[in-house]
C-alpha cells in the first residue's frame, strides 16, 4: 500500500509530487498527458520568475523538475477512486491501487461540441488545442468554434500559420479581454460569424466542412480543420466526493495543515483546477499544490500513528 | 487616489505586482526589501519549474519580472494601514497615500534575541542572515542562537567560511530535520552547547564576546559573529485588522473571487506568510499573492460601481 496517490500531472499534481518526494514518502502519480491545461497556453508571461516562456516549454520545465527525483509518471486512465473502510482504492483501466491518502488534481479538460462527426473526426482535422496542433494546418483554412477569451487566442495562434480562419460565435458577438478583441478584429486573415450554431462535422478520411444554421438556414463551411474552444470541463467524474454545480470538487479551507484542501471524504484531498478554488492560474494551482501535499502528509503521518501494529 | 496599495515585495506581493501591471490598474508596491525571506535561502529546490537556483537568484529573477512590467518599488516603511469610510489609508514614515483596496504581503522577520548589546552591534557582528552574511566571517569564529531548522542551516552555511562555529541552544538538544542534524554532528567545525541562556553581546566597535549562562555560571564566549536564528514573526504590527494568537493576520477563505483572502476589514487582503495559511512556502506565497490580487481586483470593480458618480 502506497502512503499517497497523485492523480494528475498538471502544476499542482507535478508541485505535489515535488514535494512528496523530497519528503521521501511512498507515493506514485497517474496521469494521461504530463503539463495539463500548461502546455495549451502559447506564452506564459504571468509566472513569477520566470519572465516568459511558452506553455509547452514551463510544462517541460515541470517534466525536468520531476524527472531530477527521479519520479515516473503513470500513464493510467482513471476510473474509480473510493474509500474503502481507511483505505483509498484507486482504479484505473491496468490496475487498482490502495494508498493512505490521495491527492486529486485532474483538473480540467475541453468541452466538447457534442454534434454529428465530432468523435468521427477525432485527430482527423477535429482538434481542442490550437497551440499543439496549429503548425499542422499551415496554408490551410480552419474555423475555430467559440468566440470568447480561448477562441479569440486560438484564432490569433492559428493565424501564424493558416491562410484563413473562421470563428464561430453562438452569441451576437465576441466577448472577452478587449486587448485581444483589438487584435482580432484588426486581423484581416480571421473572419467573424456570430448567432450561429454549429450543426455537424463532414467529411471523408478528413474534415471537410462544418455545417452551421443562421437566421433558420443551414451553411457548410468547406474548412480543413476545426478547433473547439467553447470552455472547459471538470475531469472529475471518478470520484463521489462532494462537487459543486458546475461539477468542481469543494475542498475544505482550514488554518490547520491536516484538513487544508481534505475534500468531503477525510483522506481524499484536492488541488487546482479540479477544485472550488476560483482563480484558475497556474502559479495558483501550483501554491494549492504543495498546500494539498503537505495536508495529506500530514494526514498520512496521523493514519500512520492511528494504525500502528494493526495488520495492514 | 490609488486602486491598489501592495505592501511588501516577497514572492506573495510580488506576484500580486506583477498581475496588476497586466491589468493595468492603478497601484504602488511598498517595501523596504526586494524578495523577502525568499532571499535568506541558501538553495531553492522546490520551487516549480526552476530545478536548482540560490534564493538570492531566485528573488532577482522575481525582481526582473517586476522591472519588465516597469514596477517601481517605493522604498518606504509603513506606520500605519487603517481605514476611513471607504478609504483605505496606509502611512509611512514619509508619506500618506490612499486606494480603493489594500493588499498586505509583507511576509515575516526575525525574530531577536531582545539582550543587551544586541542593538547596538547590529551590522557590526550581530546578524540575522547567515546566507548574507557569512562571506564576511571568512576564517573567523562565529556563534549561532538557536539549534532549530534554520540554526543548524545557518551553521552549515557558515561552515563553508568560518572556522569555528558555536551554535547555542536552550534546550537540552538541538532539534529539527533528522539529515541535517546529521550533517551538523558530523561537521568537525562545529561545536554545540545546549541549556543556554543568552544574556549579553558585549564588544568595542565591533562584536567580541558573547556571555551565557548555563547551570548558573555565566561564560565569556569569545567570537568575531553572532548569527541570530530564533525563528520568525509576523510583520504586521501596522495594522489593527484581526489576527490569531500568534500575530497571523486571519484571512477569510472563500469560492467567491471576491472575498477570498480577505482580513476581518473589507478592502484589506493579505497573502503569504503574514496570514494563517499554515503552509509557509515560496510557491504558495505566489500562489496566494495572485489569489488575492484577483480578489482585490474584484473588490475595486465593485467599489468603482458602487461609488459611480460620486466626488473621490
Amino acid at each position: 500500500m502506497y502512503d499517497l496517490i497523485i492523480v494528475g500531472a498538471g502544476p499542482a499534481g507535478i508541485t505535489a509530487a515535488i514535494y512528496a518526494a523530497r519528503r521521501k514518502i511512498n507515493f506514485i502519480i497517474i496521469s494521461l498527458d504530463v503539463g495539463g491545461q500548461m502546455s495549451w497556453s502559447s506564452d506564459v508571461d504571468n509566472y513569477p520568475g520566470i519572465t516568459h516562456i511558452s506553455g509547452v516549454e514551463l510544462a517541460n520545465n515541470f517534466r525536468k523538475h520531476l524527472e531530477i527525483y527521479g519520479i515516473k509518471i503513470k500513464q493510467e486512465e482513471i476510473e474509480k477512486i473510493s474509500k474503502k473502510k481507511n483505505i483509498c482504492v484507486v482504479k484505473t483501466k491496468k490496475n487498482t491501487y490502495e494508498s493512505k491518502a490521495v491527492l486529486i488534481a485532474s483538473g480540467k479538460s475541453p468541452k466538447k461540441l457534442g454534434v454529428l462527426g465530432e468523435e468521427e473526426f477525432l485527430g482527423k482535422g477535429v482538434n481542442y488545442c490550437a497551440v499543439c496542433d496549429a503548425p499542422l494546418y499551415g496554408n490551410k483554412t480552419v474555423v475555430v468554434v467559440g468566440g470568447g477569451n480561448s477562441g479569440m487566442d486560438a484564432a490569433l495562434f492559428l493565424s501564424k500559420y493558416a491562410k484563413k480562419i473562421y470563428i464561430l460565435e453562438s452569441r451576437p458577438e465576441i466577448t472577452g479581454e478587449s486587448y485581444m478583441k483589438e487584435k482580432v478584429l484588426h486581423n484581416n486573415k480571421i473572419e467573424i460569424i456570430t448567432r450561429v450554431n454549429v450543426k455537424e462535422i463532414k467529411g471523408k478520411d478528413f474534415v471537410k466542412f462544418l455545417v452551421y444554421e443562421k437566421d433558420g438556414k443551414n451553411t457548410e463551411l468547406k474548412v480543413d480543420g476545426v478547433f473547439v474552444e467553447i470552455g472547459l470541463v471538470t475531469k472529475a467524474d471518478f470520484t463521489d466526493v462532494q462537487k459543486n454545480r458546475w461539477g468542481d470538487i469543494m475542498i475544505f479551507r482550514s488554518t490547520k495543515t491536516h484538513d487544508e484542501n481534505m475534500t468531503s471524504v477525510p483522506g481524499i484531498f484536492a488541488a487546482g483546477d479540479v477544485t472550488d478554488i476560483p482563480a484558475k492560474q497556474i502559479v495558483v494551482a501550483a501554491g494549492e499544490g504543495c498546500k494539498a501535499f503537505l495536508a495529506a502528509s500530514d494526514y498520512v503521518s496521523r493514519w500512520d500513528a492511528k494504525h500502528k501494529g494493526n495488520k495492514q
